[in-house]
């Protein structure tokens, strides 16, 4: 603890000397960082290494020597100032209990993202997870981005048909024929009957239709996360693969709100009233569904390892960032290998 | 109209021809995309190629073949499909109002954003401000990147020094002795004086303190935008600069509640009861002054170009992911120039 005091003592009177030179070479306007009596200067300079909770005063201070130190013209004096700040600092970092010391970590969670440039096993994959807002590209985003990494390209239709295909071979469908267009109908209502909601009451022994959709869905979600690359759209995947430990980036893609509005206005021939009406629905019913199972709620940035403004970068940008972050920029174009 | 329709007709059959090609290479247990009759296959293909609004659909079709045409495993055989696949996306996709058409895009913002790759005059800095909630180590990760980047790095305590300085230059206050820890005392109660009170209202032009404080905050983070290369910690940057048409990058830090409540327990040395509540009054008064001062609400992603959730990556890692983004991975390390 002696030996601490000593320490702090020596590096304050060193960061006192340094504001001191530095403004001599600078003749800031703005003067010194510090401009009170040397003695109670270094004292109060002690006390910030010696006092935890108020440490990052101290920092503030020393960034604005170096701020200043930065606006040197004499190129020997510059270099010879910031080697000086570069040793305090690092001088300072080395105390026990200094600011910087203490990460903000999630161990469980770092290890498993591909983005944190941490030791994936050779077995793992890359497995991008995007949630959306309605409207904001996710979709396109998606699937150009799969494309570009030249990785398999999962959506809420293309697990649909999976799964009445995986269903149908195991022999406990066969009321309809497979249709590749069955989606068409989603948006419909269809009638509700007794007879239909019996069927689906024994097929999926008990369970409310949509959970076992949901099981099954993760089963699927899983399996492929752990034999392949892929992009996987929405179903909550984020959370599904967390709570499996299965290694994946989770990425939500959102946009204002007005220039949602605007592009479904564009895209599905809309008027203002109809898309804001829209919208709002679907963002309710996202909602709904990733707070149902996920616990958590939808579209808050610290459920997610990233969001993303898309309006802010449009669709080609977006996906050029995701790509910086992975480490895999796009290569001059070739074939789709 | 009509070419379209028979463009529409050959791509439709293009596409159902390699669905039939891909099934025979891979033989997967999933079957084809396209169990259907033929003609009434195409007829549907046709129809999703000439409706926007389901224009998804078509994709999710398409993707689901090359999913299943990347597991082929004679490479020719491979080669050949994928080429047949990325030729007929790209004729898609030249197809008026085909998917992907439509950006999601703010222009007037987008061009501001040095992540987006947008050209910047070679007049404009880096600018990157950081908002985010206490306990996520925003402040140490500004700090770090500020240094990583050799540029400037501005927070609160900062400002207020810088501010309180201009204001004794201009010869408009000298009251007291300018006081290099006088933030201190900020978060104990001062005994509010009738006498202060006045000084105060003469001194900002009969505008509240605060709104005063605020407004020789922005013309300063401007004039600072405008000259150097900076990172800047919270007092809304990001909105002030975007009013200002002034180039800049807008990052928000958070972490989920639980990692947030651990760090504040170790860097204050308090229980687990006072680091919660400590933390639900910082993000309200965070909250507060954001939604005040900006009229959009503090912590949407749709408010920032990039949100991060620091405990998924830790402070480190965080700053290498921020220094990919904007393309300037760190150099080997050096003097700090």
């Amino acid at each position: 603890m002696q030996e601490n005091r000593e320490k702090c003592l020596e590096l304050a009177n060193r960061i006192y000397n340094l504001d001191e030179e530095v403004y001599h070479c600078v003749g800031s306007s703005l003067g010194r960082t510090f401009t009170g009596n040397k003695e109670n200067t270094i004292q109060n300079l002690c006390m910030l290494m010696l006092t935890k909770p108020d440490g990052h005063l101290l920092r503030s201070e020393l960034a604005l020597i170096s701020n200043m130190a930065r606006t040197i013209k004499d190129k020997k004096k510059k270099t010879q100032m910031m080697t000086e700040y570069d040793n305090i600092l690092k001088e300072i970092e080395a105390l026990p209990d200094s600011f910087g010391k203490i990460d903000i970590v999630d161990l469980a969670r770092a290890e498993l993202n591909p983005t944190a440039r941490k030791k994936l096993s050779e077995n793992d994959h890359l497995v991008i997870c995007i949630s959306r807002t309605q409207g904001s590209a996710g979709n396109d985003i998606g699937f150009e981005l799969a494309d570009d990494l030249h990785i398999n390209y999962y959506d809420v239709e293309i697990f649909n048909q999976v799964l009445t295909r995986l269903e149908a071979e195991k022999g406990s469908v066969n009321d309809t024929e497979t249709e590749p267009f069955a989606d068409f109908d989603k948006y419909r209502k269809r009638n509700f009957r007794l007879k239909t909601w019996f069927r689906e009451f024994n097929r999926y022994h008990g369970l409310p239709r949509q959970d076992a959709v949901f099981f099954n869905m993760s089963d699927l979600i899983c399996n492929l996360a752990r034999t392949e690359d892929c992009v996987i759209m929405g179903r909550c995947a984020d959370a599904i693969l967390t709570n499996n430990h299965i290694p994946h980036l989770s990425l939500f893609i959102s946009a204002p709100f007005s220039l949602r509005v605007q592009r479904i206005m564009a895209s599905k021939n809309m008027d203002f009233h109809h898309a804001s009406r829209f919208l709002r629905q679907m963002d309710r019913q996202h909602k709904k569904y990733y707070d149902f199972y996920t616990d958590k709620r939808w579209g808050r940035p610290e459920n997610y390892d990233l969001c993303i403004n898309s309006a802010n970068y449009g669709i080609r940008e977006t996906i050029d960032l995701i790509e910086r972050m992975i480490n895999r920029e796009k290569e001059p174009a070739s074939g789709s290998l």
